[in-house]
């Protein structure tokens, strides 16, 4: 797969009939994209009786094409089953679109172990990198920034993480045109002694062995939505728990804000006077308009949209996806990884030189 | 140093010299403390020459009494100097002051680490107790929750799991008089298998070992805003990323909100309108409604105000405080990880025998 600079050449695999919503929605969500002049194609991977009158009753469809699947991998099936008996569902067909070139890039509502799974036996891990990363864009007070790993890796070693920060700079690189991205390491304070001893190592190797990154250095939990890097790297344990505390704080003042607005006949008054501004501020906190987190570091574009998102929040992961395919994000990765590792083990061996020299001195 | 329910009976030795902001702001607090009727009475330590105008500058302080201190615990200073050489700092003799029983709580705005490493060798660990963790009292959609540890271990072990869950129980049954406060363990997914082993291990002494907690099992960092559970018990680095992401994206939205509040002329006349509503939103959102890290585990009440605190802030953790000098927080606490311990044992030999059975019969 290669990317390309004209957006009519791209196509978009979509598994359509995973996710909380059903078919509906992300055919909605297609049609969505469609109206807001996404340039690419789809291809909608699933029942073929379910997704043609679906697909009949929109307009501007006319780069649409269905491709028939004859089963579906429920959010309860285990990566496992789906490895061995699953070939015939939607999600695994659509994987494979990418796989056989069709496609520039696969969007899933459905059940993300069986998709990290699904996409790793078809389309194999970027030569360097061990784990994927699942990526969240996240809203800040500059824009957006890019966090990762949330999810895919309970634990991640040092070398992972500095293969999360190579991967996450391409990503964001690639998403916003931005030539240098920056890049923090998520910790508990900026001074160089805290954390842990694998989030150091970390740092020094980005520092001397990647010498084309703009790391920053360590950012903390408050950064993140103060936007004060572009890209935050973390394992998937600590990620996870940022983002998800992060919405339920967010849902939380959400909550309070709505509250105020309609306490008493004189705030609802209020609150009609301010009509536009609050219609942006609810799209401001709609999950939906930052919805598609993206599998870093496996050999082939894999959007996963959330379970339960709205047609919006499709359409946001089909342009993401679009984006992606349209930038050289793949190959940047793989030359870095291999780049800054060779660099750190050289580092590596002439610490231990180093070493080996003071013990013979003594 | 006993629990008593006579709040008269109560003495709080503050350090008065620590914080962003200068003993003015902490003698203000104590004095919006006496205003919104704090019944018990305050030691404030540090230099007399200062603290003498500001306690005279202001009404109902016939409760306070100032001792004087030489010096000042800076907030660049290491533990280890203050250890060795700080001993006429406001800081160690105010927690000197509950080590002598002069006073039964203390409380500081300053250097957060001294603080921790000074109340340790002065007032030692509950019997039992490893390590001592800090708490957040958390904003929640039900009211407040206490999540523990949030920094002062980046790592912990189940077993250490296991005591910052009971202590977390303790402490909240002693803030709020809850009888059987619901605890949870912060991970991942609120499914058995996910997460790390060590996280996995803690829940299960929880739920064998510990037949008198309500323990629901995992929590995720939603769940927290969510007020899911009264205590959330995760290691200091996990909870210390939770804390700061959530506050990060309040802010967030909060900022968003001033937005639409003064974006244009209807939306001024709008929040006009709403200024009763707004003003409690504010609240609801400064963080100083909610001031106040206790230092668990350590024999003898401690709490940290956040060094940048303002008066309400400082009010606010001379209250809670006093609150838990008023319940028998720490027999509670002895009492119960000695037993849980005890148990958690027993179980583990019984196990291991059971294996040493198993292996024998092959």
């Amino acid at each position: 797969m290669n990317a390309t600079n004209d957006m009519s050449a791209i196509t978009i695999a979509i598994d359509a009939m995973g996710g909380d919503n059903g078919p509906a929605v992300v055919v909605e969500g297609v049609a969505y994209a469609m109206k807001r002049g996404f340039g690419g194609n789809v291809l909608l991977v699933g029942d073929r009786s379910v997704l043609t009158p679906l697909v009949s009753a929109q307009a501007q469809m006319d780069r649409v094409k269905i491709e028939h699947a004859d089963s579906v991998v429920e959010m309860t099936d285990k990566p496992m089953q789906i490895l061995r008996r699953g070939h015939s569902t939607s999600m695994w067909c659509a994987i494979e679109k990418v796989k056989s070139g069709e496609a520039n890039a696969v969007v899933s509502c459905g059940n993300t172990g069986v998709l990290m799974a699904v996409a790793k036996m078809q389309l194999k891990m970027i030569e360097g990198v061990d784990r994927p990363a699942v990526t969240a864009l996240w809203p800040t007070q500059r824009g957006r920034t890019v966090v990762l790993d949330v999810g895919a890796n309970v634990e991640a070693d040092e070398n992972q993480l500095v293969q999360f920060a190579i991967m996450g700079e391409a990503f964001f690189r690639a998403l916003t045109g931005v030539k240098k991205p920056t890049v923090g390491l998520l910790n508990v304070g900026a001074e160089d002694l805290k954390g842990h001893e694998l989030i150091r190592t970390a740092a020094r190797v980005l520092r001397e062995a990647d010498s084309d990154m703009a790391f920053t250095g360590f950012v903390e939990g408050n950064d993140i939505s103060g936007g004060a890097v572009d890209v935050v790297v973390t394992d998937g344990f600590t990620g996870n728990i940022a983002l998800k505390s992060a919405e339920g704080a967010a849902r939380l003042v959400g909550g309070w804000v709505k509250e105020t607005l309609t306490g008493t006949i004189n705030a609802k008054l209020g609150a009609l006077l301010m009509t536009p501004g609050l219609r942006k501020l609810k799209d401001r906190i709609d999950p939906s308009s930052v919805n598609g987190g993206v599998f870093l570091g496996i050999n082939g574009i894999v959007v996963k949209s959330h379970g339960g998102s709205d047609a919006r929040g499709v359409a946001s992961a089909i342009q993401m996806a679009a984006d992606l395919a349209h930038a050289p994000y793949h190959d940047q990765v793989a030359k870095t990884v291999a780049a800054v590792m060779e660099r750190s083990n050289a580092l590596g061996r002439a610490r231990e030189a180093e070493t080996d020299l003071t013990i013979a001195a003594q």
